[in-house]
């Protein structure tokens, strides 16, 4: 038998060593039946066999459950409206004014939840006069323990949509329920998807038939392809303004809150035209290391930080630890600045450009 | 200054080398606002607080938020309800008439996902024949890729109680989306949280305040803390009747699935009270492994296993690697009985005892 | 052009979707060098070369290095004669005159460090009579503090000897440097790789060239894939009678000093013919849980255990908190008795059989 | 009784809910026995027992083997001469000349392993251009395959000496067994311990006692507290020239080899008076992620990066995939320029300055 087209669509079956003949021609058959060309080929200790023109119903075949196949290796990756190989340029989200994306940094900053109007206004104030185009500040929390703050709801977001109209600061907040789609969606810029929810098929769905761009942080436990299939179902719904966000993953390292996978930045950017940012707060769980986070996110190539910043840290009902206080935050920006220049990287500015 | 009862509610605040004594002044203000005893300990290199009297409000304070604070250790873990510290004797919760729990294994068996009617009478057949006491099939699935079967929805679960009526077996199914409770409820014997949800916090709330039992897979990202974590929203809302199910962690390792843990069976054995399960089938990934991680769950004293099997595994539409045709299942509960004969445990049987 | 033989040593080397005609034809300039027959197919996306006769010289080039290659995906693993592929039945190895592998279980007990001839008599008597096969204690210890006790040296060997001739309990006893090789297999009767030393190849080279049989631990850090190819070392440089020893992994779980990959077990029974044994006690760093884990291990098919046994544990230089005291390894030894029988599993005596 | 100085030496025991006054008293009596205060706090469900003047050997006890003993909780850390609690200022270490540490950025560049005379002089060359200040080029490799490439031995060490002879550039090598020490360090201006061995203890205690620096790699298994202990096994034994090297860690993210640990930068900058430096190479595993990888290290805070770069990495017969071509690396050494330059940071030159 010929192989003439072992092309990217291709499934490679490899069987065991001791597979029959009939084994063989069980899965030859069921290639045929979907209409997929199979080529056989034996070699000393295993039969391969070649699938050509293995599209999506070949390849979600549950080939291992076949007596006497080893293994079915997909050529191609799962994941195409996200992938560089569609759209080979960067793409640019648009939120609230803001652009992200393309040879660009944007910084959003602000307190991990909204506490008061007190509080968001000295946080707005601090993070604006410091350079961040972006605010942030959440009315739904989740949290590991249900003794523990949950946000302030909608009062929340009419907080956040006061100070968007007093400092001309867009914002993005999270929406952890479908049912809270509408309402989150109806006052912020960028609606987020929270690392614990990466993989909440139902709520990628729906925020894939709403208007807002979204923000697709990174589950803490998910591989870099779970990621970009996520982006897909959201892509997939009909919403192409997608932003990741990369914000650490759990490894057996004790000394930071989650090991911050650097290296998903650059892989991302070849793997994908969307624009990719970092959370260093959340990854890191502890202030002092923010900085350099920071730092080495927007040397690696990220299109954006995402930066707690609290006007009192030990006073903040969640995530203290990880805030910046203002005058560190304005420090950080500083640097971030230095940085982009030093790499030919423009920064993004609020809507109504940089404060007097 | 004076420590009389480091108690078990502590927190022990260990500061940094280079705290000031203004540093170390800030945090036992705090202390004492909140009306806990702070007892200063002075050491060669670093101070160290002891925090007497530390309730909840205390022991969430950001307390790495304060200045010269390295790290705040509380002597207790984070869980009450489920922990053996409240309620010594194992507790037994029965679904659909069928105990879980105790000196007891019960085991659950069927397909992943209801794809016909046919394919249900034939598995419940199957499995209620080899000594299965409830069944199981999904009507929602949540698939990582957008492109794949999503699951028949409430025709899923009529088909599933009719199958009930038919073979007298209860049956488990999952619940994904807060909205589909009831919908599930009203059918199900038991309702399942699957491992991804496990800490979708919102739905963990709402099966709290309804009456059936939940089972709840561990995530495979979470810790045995944060599964306990979990366990409690339900218990905390309100339902006690609470299974738990270890399915396999994610780790470095690539051979299986995911790395079934069968460390957490003593481990929650000795920290809870609840019963816990094992799904040996979604760890493992592959049929071949599946009979002996059951064995081995039911040695390690797991209070059941549930088991991937179906009629047809090659036809499957979801997970056919890894379910057991019925003549490997029911070898396998010949092993499962000897084992649990062996080692002086009970099988538990379904609602009608067993078939003749 | 025409693929005829996608064997199983051949190579997919998968193209990036820009990859130029020059670059896809440097690949296939370099594997006519070698001699392999490439097989190019353009795909809609990207080409797709397979590479035919590729022997261990094409697998091992630096495929990924080469402009244009996104990733070369060979289709058989990198170990041979640890596979079933080569060798179909068990193979059994002897230590001391006692036998691994097969249908059997075989029981190593004691100590993890010599400490005293008084406590090695002490331990060996309570292991003897409680049935194990074969005694553990080690002479030299890797220990993570350079402050910690290190072992007694040559001193601890000569303890063991005497032991043997006193119990008739042949011991097996780690060795960490080459230079102490030849020292190490000139007492014991089996050596062992600790899970340190597992990618030592120096080490594994040399214990190649002796003849004890060795036991070699798996790397906490180590994919099963690692372990083969370290199995393969010992075997490629003349010595094959080697033990696999599971003994759990690092991941994030802290609930536990490392997670047993309990499902190692089936899939080492699978891919090699060697014996694997399990160490539940370093795995699990607190006694608490080794029944249960030795239990699930004998259940999962395991070839046997090994068992931190110490007549006062509270008193063990070394590792005491996982040790158990002679009473409950007594117990254990009939719970792994009746799960033997159970499951139809012969238990290894020790060379005189069982004692009096 | 009273506790009056929880001191930074302390140590807490946790009991278990269960525990007996029997129980608390043998814990209290080893404690005395040992010279140690016992402090024993009854609280509403465990009691717990600070233990104060615990020192080492109190500390070494295994309390969790004690009946009755949940967890025993060490207040300080296990590492003291790598600690910034007893040195604050940072150590500069030469190695032939060339500073690292500081507040200054050290490149080494250079092949992964040394193939031939030609392909040293063109890398040196290469690198000596860009403004490397230091060679790598091994002349032992540990490989996971046995049938792979183990480097040319002492010849490769004199052809890395011609090498400095002929460019002015010291350089670094790796040592594998601890009877090549004296060899390679009779020949390289700075000795490597792979990652592989980092917990290698006999091969550390050796590399104490001889006067190169060493370069110590993180195991890519190892947290950065194991990471910190090995080097204390250096110093401890009377080498204080000591460099960190991050090299990523594994993870179950497969799209890169390892997951780089830039937080670990910051946490060791933190933590510890020694130079730490960042190999992204390795790490990696893919050439294309490099200068990514590199940059951030340098914008983290490292004090240098270490980078494979081969004159014709597609020929490389180690590690080709990840090296950079000259024209690359030189491109590189740009951006780290104007980022150190962006930050405050000098750059380390070769001992005989920049080359005409």
């Amino acid at each position: 038998m010929e192989m003439s087209a072992l092309g990217d669509e291709s499934l490679i079956i490899v069987m065991t060593a001791a597979a029959t003949a009939d084994e063989v021609d069980a899965v030859v058959r069921r290639l045929s039946d979907l209409g997929a060309e199979a080529h056989v080929s034996p070699g000393q200790v295993r039969t391969v066999i070649g699938a050509i023109g293995a599209g999506e119903l070949v390849r979600q075949q549950p080939w291992e459950a076949f007596p006497g196949v080893e293994r079915a290796v997909p050529i191609l990756g799962p994941f195409r409206s996200v992938s560089r190989d569609v759209r080979s340029e960067d793409t640019v989200v648009e939120a609230g004014g803001v652009p992200f994306g393309g040879n660009r940094v944007t910084v959003i900053a602000g307190p991990c939840a909204v506490e008061s109007r007190e509080q968001m206004f000295a946080a707005a104030e601090a993070v604006r006069s410091a350079g961040a185009a972006l605010l942030r500040g959440d009315a739904f929390k989740p949290r590991t323990s249900p003794y523990s703050f949950q946000g302030l709801g909608e009062k929340g977001l009419e907080i956040l949509a006061e100070v968007r109209k007093e400092f001309g600061l867009p914002f993005v907040a999270e929406v952890l329920d479908p049912r809270d789609i509408d309402l989150v969606a109806s006052y912020a810029d960028m609606v987020r998807v929270g690392s614990r929810n990466m993989s909440n098929f139902t709520l990628l769905a729906e925020l894939g038939r709403q208007p807002r761009p979204v923000m697709l942080k990174r589950g803490y436990n998910a591989t870099i392809e779970e990621w970009m299939s996520a982006a897909e179902y959201v892509l997939g719904a009909g919403n192409a303004e997608v932003i990741l966000c990369e914000r650490g993953i759990r490894t057996f390292e004790t000394a930071t809150r989650n090991t911050l996978d650097i290296s998903a930045i650059p892989v991302v950017r070849q793997l994908s035209h969307l624009p990719v940012v970092v959370d260093p707060s959340h990854s890191a769980g502890r202030r002092a290391l923010v900085p350099a986070l920071a730092r080495a996110s927007v040397a690696a190539g990220a299109n954006g930080v995402m930066i707690d910043v609290h006007p009192a840290p030990e006073a903040a009902k969640v995530d203290g630890p990880q805030a910046l206080p203002p005058e560190e935050f304005s420090s950080l920006m500083d640097q971030i600045g230095r940085i982009a220049q030093a790499l030919g990287v423009e920064m993004a500015e609020p809507p109504g450009g940089q404060s007097p």
